[in-house]
Order: structure tokens, then sequence, then C-alpha cells
């Protein structure tokens, strides 16, 4: 299949590359996602003050942002890098944690999707749901929609914001717009670690700045989680705290014998 | 025992509700404290920016406040939002970090203590004795003060600030003002990793939110971690980072029956 | 050799005196930071507040200022408490993350060594190498340079900031000025895993609050995470996750037999 093709080729690139993927993102998850992106192969660095991130970006093969513990500062700091990585060419893939959940997060989102290109938007079905403007519950940060209709959804938030769109969910759904990709990976205990989400897409970013296409980058991320997540929990058993740490393990040590094995990946 | 039966709900009920648990927090133990809520079978949400807590709160069951790593901006937030929880009935675990170490956290505690109605408050016995105008040594934010009259200070805080308040040390002592719990479990190790006592203020916090009641809750945080810390030691040995992982994989998988065959519990 | 026997007198002091080892660090590594200064024995807290420092510094026996996700909040306190330090007597240990990367790194970092007296400068190549005036490639925070020249390039900023300079690399190499000494413990993985730079860091702060002199501080912190590095491999294997876990159980049971005979330390 082709595209499992190409989610091989992201990780041997990854490697080959060692991107450095600049983050703005939250403080609860920051040390996992720094440490995902060291184990996927990219190299992580992390600065939310204008004056450091302007320097930092133009040697930035990829910029994450994630509004997870946003605060007005740091929204700031994400729409000027934005612009600046959109000159520079640097690809962005954006987080828009709680969107929905409040006024504030909804409208950063927004914002941040309508004055930024963004290449690949990442999130779970409230937060994709309440930015296309369809009607969305959400729990905090954490979805309580029913994956219903996930595939047009991630198509029409790919069309409305003109990048690809990937829905976090028992099957994660991934569209450009116009294919439709599942990820039939993952087990339920990582909706149990915080910011397993946040970790995605600190590995989306990781395969865009290898040079990998949206698309292939965002399915890469999922693929790769979902995998690494499933082998984790069979070596951890329901023990969260070794589960996290053998899933760290995984990563590391992922390949693509083990992707083409183990990736569950239906074109829709 | 009638209180044990009521840690055994605590836990049950906490993983049937699922219930959503603001935190402002630090930024040292906030990833841990976001784990251990999801570990006992609640969902954590950190955010410190007034706007977005502004409709964060509407939602959650509990509120969590904890001065670890404080700054001015947030402590505003802290108090605009803890008047907020009042407001909506939404009740509130407090965490005085490094009370009479420094003017400003002994300020601030007693400010929020004063201008919020707080369901528990949980510190160690340098913070409560200097937060009740006891004379009392610190050192950083932990306590070198021995646990004698513990029992007496805790029921002197509790009818001072109206509220349950339960004071952390070899022997965990609690009061509601009138009685007074004590909980015998726990290990010293528990000492050597950072944030146990804030992870104990997201379990009160986590009990808190399922509709526990502000003693229970604060009994069933402590007894929680105590139970866990030792169940953890047991099956690491002295290896601090193999505990810290084990102490999550115990407190994922406890159940009533470990409750009922472990936690050591002692109403004076 | 006289060093070795300095670094195991430095981990039976630190576990002795229990020194409080102030923090104004990033939050990527933060939590790591304060359980490596746990696992070594001494305490560790994290401010950034002006006023709360300005009280928490008369109880410190060290300060660790690092620059890793620096704002201008934090850098003028940095500033302020570096001068307190001073003026009580308190030593202090600088890592300047990402010197080179930004002008604001570097600036930042050269107002800190030129208004304030640090004890020991810690670094990597491309950072030292900046702060001393010579080209210098870095890719984000990480260094890119070849370690040829570490021995003069560390007795060169040694004297012209007049503290101890250590340079961490695949040989760690340390100088006060006139001797020169190198740590040739340490494996490769410690790369892999975020933060390990700012955990020596930390743990040379511990040192310093102990009462050890700059030298054989910045000697031990390099000895102590090299060697426990190594050991952490052997017991791991090629597993990030697991690695990091056990990194923290050898700093835990560190002794001085094992420093005796796995510390590999040369005086050039």
């Amino acid at each position: 299949m082709e595209m499992l093709n190409k989610v091989c080729n992201a990780l041997e690139v990854v490697r080959k590359v060692n991107p450095l993927v600049h983050h703005i993102t939250n403080y609860v998850s920051v040390n996992d996602c720094a440490n995902i992106t060291l184990a996927i192969g990219a190299s992580p660095v992390m600065s939310d003050e204008i004056d450091d991130i302007f320097d930092l970006i133009k040697m930035s093969n990829a910029l994450v942002l994630n509004i997870g513990t946003l605060n007005k500062r740091v929204v700031e700091a994400m729409l000027f890098i934005g612009k600046e990585a959109n000159k520079l060419g640097v690809p962005i893939v954006f987080d828009p944690v709680g969107a929905g959940a409040t006024k504030l997060r909804t409208e950063v989102s927004l914002n941040i999707l309508n004055e930024i290109n963004v290449s690949v938007l990442r999130g779970n079905m409230s937060e994709i749901k309440s930015l296309v403007g369809l009607d969305s519950n959400i729990k905090g940060v954490d979805s309580v929609e029913k994956m219903d209709g996930a595939e047009d959804i991630s198509r029409l938030a790919a069309k409305k914001f003109s990048c690809v769109v990937g829905i976090s969910g028992e099957v994660d759904v991934i569209s450009n717009g116009e294919s439709i990709y599942k990820i039939l990976n993952g087990h339920k205990i990582l909706t149990k670690v915080t910011g397993t989400g946040c970790m995605v897409t600190s590995l989306i970013g990781s395969f865009l700045g290898a040079g990998c296409d949206p698309l292939t980058s965002c399915i890469s991320g999922y693929a790769v989680m979902g995998l690494c997540g499933e082998e984790a929990y069979k070596k951890s058993g329901n023990n969260i705290g070794t589960f996290k740490v053998k899933l760290f393990d995984e990563i590391f040590n992922l390949n693509d014998i083990k992707i083409r094995e183990g990736v569950r990946l239906e074109k829709c």
C-alpha cells in the first residue's frame, strides 16, 4: 500500500535529517513533547518569547503551536511567529487544545487558522467540530463527542482551513479535503496519560520538519502513536506509569518492519 | 469502620463520575498532578488565564489552587476564579506551598483563605503552623517541623479557616475542626519525589469533584497516596525513578479490597 | 587520585548537609531538575517571582540559573536575585542554554556573566564558544560543534569569566582557568533525553550548596551524570523511557564504591 510506504519513509527521513522542531506549547505536557520529539529522531526546542523565537524560527524545520495553557503573552507570540514561519516556508502543525470549551480558545484558534497558513490541524472531535461551526460538547480539554461523521467533518475542516486535518479518536481520521484515511491502531489507555494528543502533534511536527508532506506527516504521527501505544500496552499491562515509560521505549525503537507488520491504515 | 467505607465509596464514585478538576498549579509538578488525576479516575484541566478559566470553571466539578510557583498574574487569577467557584458552588482545595517561607506566600495564602471559601486546606506542618500564626521553620517548601501537636494545630486551623485541614507528615493528620483522623500509611521515600504533596492535593480535588464531602475527600487523598506509596515501594525497592512509575501503576489499579486490607486509619 | 576522593566526599557531604538549591530554570526540564536534586541528596526549590525569591535566597545554599525558556520577566528576576546571592555569598551555577542560537540568549548570558559573580558556568561547546566570542554553530539548544580545542576554550572561558567552566560533550571538559580535567564517562543516549544538561547543572548546584568548591562541584556533577548514565544504560538497553527511569535510580543509589570503581577522570 502506497501510504504505508510513505510512513516507513517518513520514519527513515526524520532519523536521517534530525529536523529542529520549534514548539510554543503548554506547560503540562512540554517535557513529554520534547522527549517524544527526540525519541522519533528529531530535535525539540521550546521558547515563547518573541525576540527569542524570531531568531530560532530561522533555523527551525517545523513549528508546533499548541494552546493547551494559553495566555495573552504567548498567544501574541504564536501569531507573530506563525507569520514569520509562513514567510520562511517553515511548515506548521496547530493543536487547538480545548477549542469549543472556552470563548478564548475558540477565538484564538480561529485567529491562528485565519491569519496563519497551517499545514496540519490536529485535534479531537469536539475541538474540530467547534472550529467548523458545528454544535459541540467538550469536557475541559477532552472530547465527549462520538466519532460519527468524523470523515465528513475532517474533510469539511480541511477544505475550510486549507490544510490537512487529523481528528483523534478510537479510530483516527485524517483528511486533506479530498482523500480520507483512518488509523485503526491505538489503545484506550492512551487517553489515561495526559498529553498524548499533544505528543501526536509533536510527532507530526517532526515529520513535517523532515520534509514530509502534510498528509503523510499527519498519518505518520497517528500511526506511530497508535502502534507504539498498542505495543507498550502489551508489555506493561494495565499499569499506567509503566505504560508511559514503555511508550517512549517503543517509539525510540520503532522501525519499518514493525510499521509494515503493525500499522492498520485504511483509505476510505 | 465507617470512614473506611467512605474511602472505598469515594474511589468508586470518582471513577463513575469522572469529575473535571480545574487546576491552577505550579510548573514543577503539573504533569504529575494531571497524570495522578487521570490515574484516580478524574479528568484534569490546567489553565491560569482569567478569561479562559472564567469559562472552564463553569464546567468544572472542583478547583485545585496551588501556589508552588506563584507569580502576580497567576495569584490574581486564583483570587478571581476562587470567588467564581464559590458563586457556582464548585468546591476548592488549596495547597499553600511554602507558606511561612516567604512573606509573599504567607500573604497570598491568607488572602486566599480570607477571601475564598475553601473546602480543604492541605499543607505540611510548617505551612499550616505559619498560617495559624504560630512560629514555624521551613526549608524552602519542605517542612522541618516535628509533627508534635499536629492534632491540635489541624483542629485549630480547621476552626480558624472554617474548612477541613490536612497536615502531611510521617503520619498525616486531618481535622474538620471537631474530629481528628490519622493516616498511618505512607513511606518516607515519598518525600524524595518532588510534588507528592501537590499530587495529594490533586487527589483531594478529584474526590471533591466527585461530590464527596471535604473530610472524606481529604482522608481519601491521603489514604490513597499513603497506601499506594507503600505498595509501590514494595515493588520498586529503594529505586526512586522506578518508585515514581509504580506509584502511578498502583493508583491506577487501586480497588476497594486493597483499601480495606491496606489503609490504616485512626480516629482520635 | 586526589580529585576522585573529592568527588566521593562531595557525595557524602551533599547527603549529610541536604542543601537547599534555589532554581530559576526552564519549564521543559524543571520536574527532572527537581527530582535529580532530591536524588543526589539536596532539596530543590523553584520560583521566579522577585518578591518571593528575595526571601527564599536568604535560606538557600546555592542558586541555579538556567535560561532554557527565558522571558523578560524571568531574566529580570535572574539578574536581581543573582546580585542578592552574591551579597549573601550564595554560590551560583549558570547554564546559558542556547547562547549563540539567538541574540537574546547571547546577550542575556553575557549580562549575567558580567553583572553577577558566577561560580560555575556549564554549557555545551556551541554555547561556550559563542560566549568567548568565537564563531560557533548551534542547532536550537543543541551543540553541533566538535569538541576539538575544548581544553583551550574551557580555560579561556574560565579566565574570561573568572569562574569554573564545564563543557559537556562526549568527553566533558572542565577548567578553573589553570587545571583542566576530563570526565570520560557518559553514554550518547543521554543526548536523547531532554534536559540532561540542565540536570548536570542542578547536580553542580547541589554540590555547591553543600559547600564544595566550584571545581569539585563541576567535576562531581559531570562524574555523577556520566557514571550513572552508563550504569542506567547497562540496565535498560536501548530503551529511552526505561533509561530515564533508571538514571534516577542510579543517582539515588550512588555511593563512593561505585564512584571509585566507575568514574574515569583525567587531569590534563
